[in-house]
C-alpha cells in the first residue's frame, strides 16, 4: 500500500488552490499512490471572517472535485479539511475520505478547536467561526481500518486512544501547524500517538507564509508503530510517498500487548 | 525550587546500592536540591526470581534509610521504586515520596506491568513476579501538587492525563528503560506527556549493564510544560539538577487552555 502526503501552501483563491491540489493528486496517482492525504483548509486559507462565506455544503463543489479524482484514479483520497456549512449559518472544519469509487466513506468534523493566545506572537480563536464536531470517525477499507483527526486534535491523546480502541491501524492528521508550536512539538506529539497506540500516523501540513504573514511548519510525516519517522516532506510544496505494510501493526502489538495492559477502572478521565 | 535526578546503575547487592544512593543524595542536598528523584528498583536490580525475597514491608529497612535522609537534609525524596511485600507473599513495584520531615506522603504501586517479548533481543514478564497497583497517587506539597508514575506507565497517556486532571503540576517517572526501546521513544513519550498535560516531567533512569547483560538507557530528563528538555543526564551515574518555577505551568495553560477544550463525552475509553 503506497501512501502519499501532499504538502501545500494554500491561499485565499479557491480555484487556484484546488487546481494545485489536483495537479499534485494526478502526479501522486501517476506514481502509484493508493491513498493520498492533503492538508487542513485545503481549498481556502485566509481571513477568518471569510470562513462562513467560503464554507460549502457536503457534497458540494469542492467535494465533487476530490470525488471525481478518487474515482478517476481508483484511489483513496483524504482531502485534508474544508469548511463545511450547515443550516446555512454554521461552519465546521471537516475532513473527508473518498473511496476508489469517489464515494465519501467518512466525514469527520474537527472536535477540538484551537483557541490559543501567545502575546506578541500568535493568536487563534477558531471557536469564533467554527463549531466543534462531536463524533469519532473511522472508515473500513480493503487495506484496513483508518481513523480521522485534524491538527490541534493531536494534543488530545484521548481521541487517538479512542480511535485505536475502535480498531484503527492508521490515523490521518491533516494540519496547519504554526511554525512556533510546530518547531516545539509537532513531531514529538505525532510520534507519541504512533508509539502509544501502535499504529501508523500520516500527517500532512500547510507550509510557509499564509495570507496574514503567519508561517506554517510543513514537516509532513509518515510514522510507523514504533514511532519511527519513515518519511518526511522536504521544504516547500510537494509529494512525500511511502510504502506501508499494515500487518506490521499486529506484529508490534504482539511485541508489547499494551491494550491488554490498560486499566480503565483506575483512570479518572 | 531545585530538582535533582540521580541516575544509577543498580546491582544485586542491596547495601551497596543503598550506600551509593545515599552518597548521591548527600551530594545533591549539599548542592541545594529541594527535591530528589532516584530510579526504579533503587535498592535491588537482579534476578527476577529473587524479587519476592528482596521485597520489604513499607515502612521497612530501605524506606527508613530514605526517610532519615529526607529529614536530615529537610528535602523531599522520591526514592524511585522498591519491591514491596504484602501479605508475606505478594510483591508490588512501589514508589515512595518522603517529605521534609521524613514522612511518607505518597505511596504508588506501579499500575501497568511490563510484559513484552522481542524475539532474540529482550523479554520481560513483570507480571509473573509483581502485582499491579490500582490507584492514582498524588501529593500536595508546599511547592505544588505532584503525581507519581513508574517506567512503562509512560506508554499510557490515560494515567498522566488523570494525574493532570487531579491538579498535578509535576509528575515523577523513575524507570529502568532498556536501551532498545529507550533509544526509540523514551524521550518522545516523556516530552509528549509534558506537552499534552502542560506540566513538568521529571524522569530518572537506570543506566548501563545490568546483572544479566541487558543494557539500560539512562538519559534521565527534566522536561518543561512546552516539552523542552531543560536538563539531561550525562552518560554514567550521577546527579542532574535544574531550577524549576512551577508557576510556568499556569502560564502555559493560559496560552493554550487545553483542559477546557477536552470533550470527554466523545471519547470511548
Amino acid at each position: 500500500m503506497k501512501v502519499a502526503v501532499i504538502q501545500l501552501n494554500v491561499g485565499e483563491n479557491k480555484s487556484k488552490n484546488l487546481s494545485k491540489a489536483v495537479h499534485f493528486i494526478d502526479e501522486a496517482a501517476g506514481k502509484g499512490a493508493d491513498i493520498i492525504l492533503l492538508p487542513e483548509c485545503v481549498n481556502f486559507f485566509g481571513d477568518t471572517a471569510e470562513i462562513i462565506n467560503q464554507a460549502e455544503t457536503i457534497p458540494g463543489p469542492t467535494s465533487d472535485v476530490f470525488s471525481k479524482k478518487a474515482k478517476e484514479h481508483k484511489i483513496y483520497i483524504n482531502c485534508g479539511s474544508i469548511y463545511e456549512v450547515a443550516d446555512s449559518k454554521y461552519a465546521y472544519n471537516t475532513s473527508l475520505l473518498f473511496d476508489t469509487n469517489g464515494e465519501i466513506i467518512a466525514k469527520y468534523r474537527k472536535i477540538h478547536l484551537y483557541d490559543a493566545t501567545f502575546k506578541d506572537r500568535f493568536t487563534s480563536k477558531e471557536s469564533e467561526n467554527i463549531r466543534p464536531g462531536n463524533k469519532l470517525v473511522t472508515a473500513d477499507t480493503e487495506f484496513g481500518k483508518f481513523g480521522l483527526s485534524i491538527c490541534y486534535d493531536v494534543r488530545f491523546p484521548e481521541l487517538f486512544r479512542s480511535l485505536a480502541l475502535e480498531g484503527c491501524q492508521m490515523i490521518f492528521l491533516p494540519a496547519a501547524f504554526p511554525q512556533y508550536t510546530g518547531s516545539m512539538y509537532w513531531e514529538t506529539l505525532l510520534r507519541a500517538r504512533a508509539v502509544e497506540n501502535q499504529c501508523y500516523i500520516v500527517a500532512a501540513g500547510q507550509y510557509g507564509k499564509s495570507y496574514n504573514g503567519n508561517v506554517f511548519f510543513g514537516n509532513s510525516l509518515i510514522i510507523d508503530p514504533w514511532g519511527t519517522v519513515i518519511a518526511k516532506a522536504h521544504e516547500g510544496e510537494g509529494i512525500t510517498m511511502q510504502d506501508i505494510d499494515l500487518s506490521f501493526v499486529e506484529q508490534v502489538r504482539n511485541n508489547i500487548p499494551t491494550f491488554s495492559h490498560r486499566k480503565p477502572e483506575v483512570y479518572k478521565l
